[in-house]
């Protein structure tokens, strides 16, 4: 059995689903997705990962192996495996675009389906929507922080599995990271692919000299030196002379790579060097640990950094590796329904939400309704969109393209107080219903 | 293509590839994995990943597919391609085993090879053994916490990514978890599959009541009812009315479930109504957002919970999502070498570690040399098994289950005092190179 299989599913979906089957039949559920919570320090939510789910939700079914795997469990009946091999999505979907601006409670993501196939898709749904918002969530962040300077991806090797790195990708690239390191996933999204080089690669040369040397002999257009393997200043010395080198040649040295050390004194060391040496046009890029806090740090004290390259602490979304993303029920057999436990209550109906705008087109407050309800709201938008429609796509999917400028736009309507790294106030959120 | 492709590289891998096929050719290197650095409040790691790493190297290979599309970039030479597609491993490897106890700066993964082999594998190693130890000594914190009782793997839907959750399952049943809700890991490593049943269960039915029969009349063999979904007391009578029916028919409930509120009290509450009615067999088990220390909480004051649910915490590593994982070239050519940048320094020569023991058995100290020095340590054995000879593999993989009781063995020798959740002592590592 592959590891990607059909059967990502919690053990207890497919026991209410047999059971569901005998008392419920195709009776109709409306689940909805939402953030209960906003993370410590998050004003907002960037949405990712929507699109993905518009495919799993399309596109799902279970193999006859997998139910054969089901089978061997002897746990679920004989005419409840053959429904499940037959089971397809037959529902509706709405849903927000990826790259929009979410806050808690509002439902990202709707499906109006028999109750069956509506419990089989929530693990799937919840884990993409889950990784892919706190991605681009803490990619927007580090991108603000770094006040339009290019920021770049590193962050494969400490990503929780290759999956999470290709996510990481792919969101770095919506929020509009200028490349990545990641070699699939720049292949496969088209993100200009970037690197420089490791230690091992000086440390395979007698010295550093002869380290640079051989890489602007077999980069010349491309060549970034890292200047920390043994001293930082010792490193940059040897950087300005290849790149003196390498201009008698006709090619520009791109950059000296920061790995270590105090960015801000190395960086500000580094640019002094580099431009009175004649190289004002060599890029100083700063990498090792860097996040949002510190690359406003950074900023903060104009540390003259040109590229930030970010890797561990934005691909685990350090300070906030989960959230509480959520999948419920709020309407079953057409009637609203909700739960009332402690500290996690649930909202019944299906809703709309609106998104009120002031006359420049600033982000003002949001308001939640019921779906049915036929209020409208001056100077407001719609965020939930018809996807899917008893089982057939409504449009196609949109491309990562087209979400990278949806959400530049509504990035920027959004006002600066509510991106705040520490501590943003509240936007408000107006719940119409009940 | 595929996400999951034979690419899941970092760019400057292939650039430096390139150069050093160029300058080096075929000359070998030695890389070591380690940590560089215990996460906060762990005291030791626990390895896992060990083996899909070993399955890794043994299996590089780059498919003509793979090469065509790094081919499409137009910044490798075609004479590198080629040699790219015809790359396989030739080296040696030597690890420690998954389940191994270590700590911080001991080599677990050893490769000696061609200096672009090394290299080509590198994002894959790190990425693989630091999620798995992350989430292996996760899991074996949480277990310690639990003090003995059974802790059940409820975390799919927020781990990063499906292969996050499948890692996750690994792990945790590698150090003895009793189960896992994620059905296609329960099926692939035959762990057993877990499961209660959704608050949308409960709201399906007109009453809480109906639910909890008709998952009874479902599954009477394996039936625990969710009891939080409106008020716990009254879903607690609730259970305690369907149990006794239950027992009428024949059949016992087999446990009440807690997923929010205060668990202390309505664990509290929960036993005491269960065995005055008679049904002192049934399990109370508690889950939301437990990890351990909330886990450690509830033992020291006794509440009277028989099972664990761990979740979103457990499956992310919430408190050390990620680690100093390194992979350092230690010798180059036959030479020793090392890199010195501040804070991140590297230590030359290919390593052994040993471990020393006391007379009963229980760890000491662990002693650090070159491998290639012959002093001995008395009551020591070494880490470090050689893996791979010139590409074949000297033995098979080892099994889960074998890495399940080797790590029970290895875990017994470590003294309490290192296990400690918080700021736990450090453990004497003797390095005695340099």
């Amino acid at each position: 059995m592959s590891k990607i299989s059909d059967l990502f599913l919690d053990y207890y979906q497919l026991t209410m689903s047999q059971s569901f089957w005998r008392k419920h039949g195709e009776k109709e559920a409306i689940f909805e997705l939402s953030f209960r919570r906003l993370p410590k320090d998050r004003g907002y939510l960037v949405t990712g990962g929507i699109e993905h789910c518009i495919q799993h939700i399309k596109n799902f079914s279970l193999s006859s192996e997998s139910v054969g795997s089901l089978r061997n469990l002897k746990k679920f009946d004989q005419p409840f495996l053959t429904y499940l091999e037959n089971i397809k999505f037959t529902g509706d979907v709405w849903s927000v675009r990826d790259g929009e601006i979410i806050f808690a409670n509002e439902p990202v993501l709707q499906i109006k389906a028999p109750i069956i196939q509506c419990q089989l898709v929530e693990t799937i749904l919840i884990n993409t929507v889950n990784l892919h918002t706190l991605l681009a969530t803490k990619c927007t962040r580090v991108l603000h922080a770094a006040q339009g300077k290019p920021v770049i991806d590193f962050g494969a090797r400490r990503a929780h599995s290759k999956l999470a790195a290709f996510a990481l990708a792919e969101e770095a690239h919506l929020v509009g990271f200028t490349g990545t390191a990641t070699v699939d996933a720049g292949i496969n999204y088209s993100i200009p692919l970037v690197g420089t080089m490791a230690h091992s690669y000086v440390m395979s040369f007698e010295t550093e000299l002869e380290a640079f040397r051989a890489y602007a002999e077999e980069f010349p257009h491309e060549c970034t030196f890292l200047i920390d393997t043994y001293d930082s200043v010792e490193g940059l010395k040897n950087a300005v002379k290849i790149g003196l080198e390498m201009e008698k040649k006709g090619y520009r040295l791109f950059g000296v790579r920061l790995d270590s050390g105090d960015l801000q004194k190395l960086s500000e060391i580094s640019r002094k060097l580099l431009d009175t040496s004649g190289l004002n046009y060599v890029q100083v890029i700063a990498s090792g640990g860097l996040d949002e806090y510190s690359i406003a740090d950074l900023e903060r004290n104009q540390a003259p950094i040109n590229i930030y390259g970010v890797g561990t602490k934005v691909s685990v979304s350090a300070d906030a590796p989960w959230a509480e993303t959520i999948f419920k029920m709020v309407e079953f057999n057409e009637m609203p329904v909700s739960k009332t436990s402690e500290h996690k209550e649930s909202a019944p109906y299906q809703k709309k939400v609106y998104r009120i705008m002031n006359d420049s087109g600033k982000y003002l407050q949001d308001v939640i309704t019921a779906a049915n309800s036929t209020d409208t709201f001056q100077g407001g938008e719609e965020l939930l969109i018809h996807r899917i429609r008893t089982g057939n796509l409504l449009e196609p999917a949109m491309s990562l393209m087209n979400a990278q400028q949806y959400y530049r736009n509504v990035f920027d309507r959004l006002p600066t107080r509510y991106k705040a790294l520490s501590s943003p106030p509240l936007y408000p959120v107006n719940n119409l219903i009940g």
